[in-house]
């Protein structure tokens, strides 16, 4: 393994963390807030310094390959969550490392579970770094760095396939490097559009600049213990589903509406599947919460957003899921595994993948019919590689078994089964909130400090896609 | 699709069954049970009738494929089970047709989930019957008519395929009559030989053939509300915990034993899976619920027998597991799902099928690590055909699939996503208690028709393996 390239890497990332805290800084300086010249200037210069030393000399040997890629992704994931935690821990506004390690990779991962019960009393720039871990993690570091560093390209690639969500990552364009550039221009784009629509709906700026960052990563940090609900707007809340809806779509569909390519924006069949499941499960969950609200509109508007929040794996909330008949959170918390489509900035196990599964097991049934018959699974009318569909049953057996032995490590903690069940399982899929304790109203600071390092664990093994972690602790054989 | 053939096979079944029927008759009539001759007998002669009818002329096409085979072990298994709940009915002990049908596929399906609150107020015949059924159902009914009737070979071994348990169905012996003689033979001597080791133990004569029929069949109805803990004994406790263990192990084994091929027997990596894992989850479980009984050796015998019954799937209780700390009821819920050896009468997913996705996920890092290496899963010592692999991850993910929805389905009832979702994993893996309202001290009556009927459906879709339940209802289009 080429270790000097990874250090270079890590360095080169490491960079781009200290570069982001430069927001915070200034959100800070704007609301007067002292403790930012310790709790951020101190990381600040940290970074800086490292990433110096580590990016002084580039390595002679610059090759990377796929193990290398998916290491470094693992570790630079790692190491920017420890150190995005220490400005929570200096300001003293999350006194506790664990605490603060688990409400950084909640963040970066997009998860957006929180161990705060009272997150109002938090400082400014504290809410910002919060949410704007989210917007950091949607679209992924890696590919940050990319888009504003020159690269090697088939180097790029392999990070670029660590990073990125779903069963195949693809290009754009040739090069890599102009790829990440128009994916965090689309990206940058979306969440301007949304500042300036919340600002339309009689939202603070600060508060706007906050919910879009949260909902472009598809994450759920809010400002207030009762996340959207707080607002009480009916319009502010249309505008944070539709626009999650929409991180929770395949940016290449955005590439190619730019270029004017609608035939392959809108014959997509995740993306078809994906709107078509969204419609479909409000319309169930509206029905059955019916009885819940005093009227239809009242619960098509909860379950729209509640879908919504479930599916793309934000996690906002307008209002306690556990008031919601049983078979409404059952489905809620099987939207959660579906996910959102590949190559967006939403969790789960995307929709792809649960396309081809159905796709297979279908196939299986035909095959055990007439095991001479030549059965495939398609996409979009095309065929899919033999090796991609193993690979997604493989990478579904690999999460539920990681599931099994999270779930059992977690109830070691005094949590019931379905409490236990329903952390592991909004952690692994990166959603945000679970059902008891763990719901829309609780939190995740009554966890031992060892359940919340499993979960942590969970929630990076859900927005990496399992490999580059496992990769990162099992690459010592190679 | 030759129907004729299908008719004709399930006539020789209702005549299996039939026969079967006149056993719970003589108990009847040994302790003056009156009612035998309206609950037992108008069911006897009506299955002699109509498998007269069924089987009086030999059908001139008699070849079948694997659809056939398929569909006419689903069939024939929907049929007696319908039949099978008749006495339940005339004999007015369960006397809506909804709870009897769920006690018999309870039965047959040797899960041992129960609608009964009061069991012990039940005739003498009717307990038989119902733990006859595990009996019955545990090797199979086809398994029985092939071993009883002269048959055309290559046509019964897809039935055999059909009804037999695991990835992989194989003969033991060239003709697959001879194969359904030896193996119940062995299930025969197995059974008599429980028997005579309760009897040691001061069980009275009735008592020992109930729980042995029980226990063979790895099904878990017992004559009492409290189930095995009725007794209060070590000795039986232990008798009966080794025997649903032996009852789970693949019973080519015992055949190998027979023959002398001992090196065959124990180098099998599936059955020294299995063992490790009984070891292993003894210990751990042990440890775990030590706080909860009065000493470390009370922990030991509770465990080892509820570490037994999950994982051979038998059901049978000793202790309220209500009562155990939540890692251990999860643990205990995780072993459900590994289930027994394949060719065994236990249930839930196999430890071989569980052994296969855990080395196709190992493959799969591998695989990705390095694309160009060959990477193959090797069960003793030999590498798994791919077909098998590819057939164990589509079982996986279909049973996963038919898992989600059927929970959903389940919790339009009245009970918690919890208790839903163990009643749903205790079905389908045919195991018979789950946690709350259906844990071991509770039953499974408080449900709506409806869910016992999707019920119904999980645990015929476990006992047989998903594909001839789904070919009986998907089959038309061939």
């Amino acid at each position: 393994m080429n270790y000097r390239m990874i250090l270079y890497i890590m360095g080169q990332i490491l960079k781009g963390v200290g570069l982001f805290m430069l927001l915070p800084i200034i959100v800070g300086f704007i609301y007067g807030e002292e403790h930012i010249v310790s709790s951020f200037g101190i990381p600040f210069i940290a970074l800086m310094t490292v990433s110096f030393l580590l990016t002084a000399k580039k390595p002679k040997n610059n090759s990377i390959f796929s193990i290398e890629g998916f290491v470094s992704v693992a570790a630079s994931w790692i190491m920017m969550s420890v150190i995005g935690a220490v400005p929570f821990v200096i300001s003293g506004e999350i006194p506790n490392f664990a605490d603060a390690l688990f409400e950084t990779v909640s963040g970066f991962t997009t998860t957006g579970a929180t161990i705060l019960g009272d997150v109002e009393s938090m400082s400014k720039s504290c809410l910002f770094w919060r949410a704007f871990t989210h917007w950091i993690g949607g679209m992924g570091i890696l590919m940050f760095v990319l888009a504003i560093m020159s690269s090697n390209d088939s180097r790029t690639m392999h990070m670029m396939r660590a990073e990125c969500a779903g069963p195949k990552a693809g290009k754009l364009v040739s090069k890599s490097r102009f790829s990440a550039r128009i994916l965090y221009g689309i990206y940058i784009s979306l969440t301007v559009l949304e500042i300036i629509m919340l600002l339309f709906g009689g939202m603070p700026l600060y508060d706007s600049i906050i919910h879009a960052c949260s909902s472009a990563g598809t994450g759920g940090f809010s400002i207030w213990g009762d996340s959207i609900a707080h607002y009480n707007s009916v319009y502010i809340e249309m505008v944070i589903a539709v626009f999650i809806i929409l991180f929770g779509v395949n940016f290449n569909l955005y590439y190619y509406l730019l270029i004017k390519k609608f035939s392959l924006a809108f014959k997509n069949e995740e993306v078809r599947t994906y709107f078509g499941v969204i419609i479909t499960a409000t319309v169930i969950v509206t029905i059955n919460t019916m009885k819940v609200f005093d009227s239809a509109g009242e619960a098509l508007r909860h379950s729209f957003f509640m879908v919504a929040s479930a599916i793309t794996s934000a996690g906002f909330a307008t209002t306690d899921t556990s008031q919601f008949p049983v078979f409404s959170q059952t489905l809620l918390t099987l939207l959660m595994f579906v996910g959102s489509c590949a190559g967006s900035t939403g969790g789960g196990m995307k929709v792809s993948r649960i396309l081809i599964l159905f796709k297979t097991g279908i196939k299986e049934l035909k095959y055990i019919v007439n095991p001479r018959a030549v059965a495939t699974v398609k996409m979009d009318g095309k065929p899919v590689e033999n090796d991609v569909v193993r690979g997604v049953s493989s990478y579904f057996i690999l999460f539920m078994i990681i599931l099994a032995f999270s779930l059992l490590l977690i109830t070691l903690d005094s949590y019931s089964i379905e409490e236990s069940a329903s952390a592991v399982i909004t952690c692994m899929n990166n959603i945000g909130f679970g059902v008891g304790r763990f719901g829309t109203a609780g939190n995740f600071g009554g966890l031992t400090s060892f359940s919340k390092i499993i979960l942590c664990f969970d929630m990076l093994i859900g927005r990496l896609e399992i490999y580059p972690l496992i990769m990162l602790f099992a690459s010592k054989k190679h």
